[in-house]
């Protein structure tokens, strides 16, 4: 997992069946974690924009967030409220 | 997943068997988003050259598709009409 | 997988329910060991802070480590107490 | 999916039983195509070396090119004839 | 896949039950395959120090290598005996 903010938002109309009623966030890793770049995540746990979330990717975001069909590769497990060591 | 503008498309006469029939376009992440460069995805939602869309990566994109025994790492998955931080 | 070192934790009170029980420890991979950046993975072995662990990423952490329906994509799976040519 | 040249091969007479009559392939992707560096893919098509391809990775490889089974990783699964965009 | 050369080796003690037997090697990418530095890889056919090798990455590893449920995400495949375009 990764821990990033949530810093925006996207809307798409069109879009696969699977992924109707999802709503997908753009996620901004913290400095010094993962060097990917921003990544677009499902939101499993109602985050909102600004706060300090834990991404999972892969498979994982799929089949533990119960979307097991849908064409999801990443989503938001769990929102940070403590942490030791992040941002040094 | 990612956003990204479709910039292209290739087409390949000789494939495998679980990819006749898909439509191949080349996909450049949205700047900021994944540094990984252009990625070659499948598209399921009948997008267009100069489209904003959303790309699902890994099992997601075959098994979120119904391409489950397709060798489909990537795949087209919405079409973005509306953003908020995207571009910031 | 990987080698790093634990270099800090995180807490999310709200969560995913798969993951309640579960310790994320954030891992810093040694030099030359992959560039990706820190990341946080579920601690599988009972680690410490400062230690140097084995990190196993994807589906292999979830599967790996009794964790099959929950959103984890990377966990500690061994705390490393000898190596060869890890540091050069 | 990524497009790349075929610009070598490797052959390993020890190995891993599931990977007999396989045919490994190095694959350079075109520039602006991923930044991670050649890959070494199983041929699936027949492509020969200088060939333009389409390249797929992770499960996609061993699912959809019938080697469930085989510790494969990335398969060559076309042979790019034509394109819009790829070079720019 | 990727082609690398063994460079070293781990050693865990305390490491999870799946790992129980397998032996750990440090494989760094040979120049231009790949960028993202060197990985840990169970052996799963006898390579020694200074080999060049076949490295399988994610869910191949454990899958093709009889160990589908350890978390595993990274397996020497083939030991490199014969090699075109390699090293340009």
């Amino acid at each position: 997992m990764i821990v990033g903010k949530v810093v925006g938002s996207v809307v798409a109309t069109r879009k696969n069946e699977g992924l109707i009623g999802s709503k997908f966030m753009i996620v901004e890793p913290v400095e010094n974690m993962s060097d990917k770049g921003r990544i677009v995540a499902v939101d499993n746990v109602g985050a909102g924009i600004g706060e300090l979330v834990l991404v999972s990717m892969g498979s994982a975001a799929r089949i533990g967030c119960d979307m097991a069909n849908a064409p999801v590769d990443a989503a938001i497990v769990g929102i940070i409220d403590n942490s030791i060591g992040l941002e040094d």
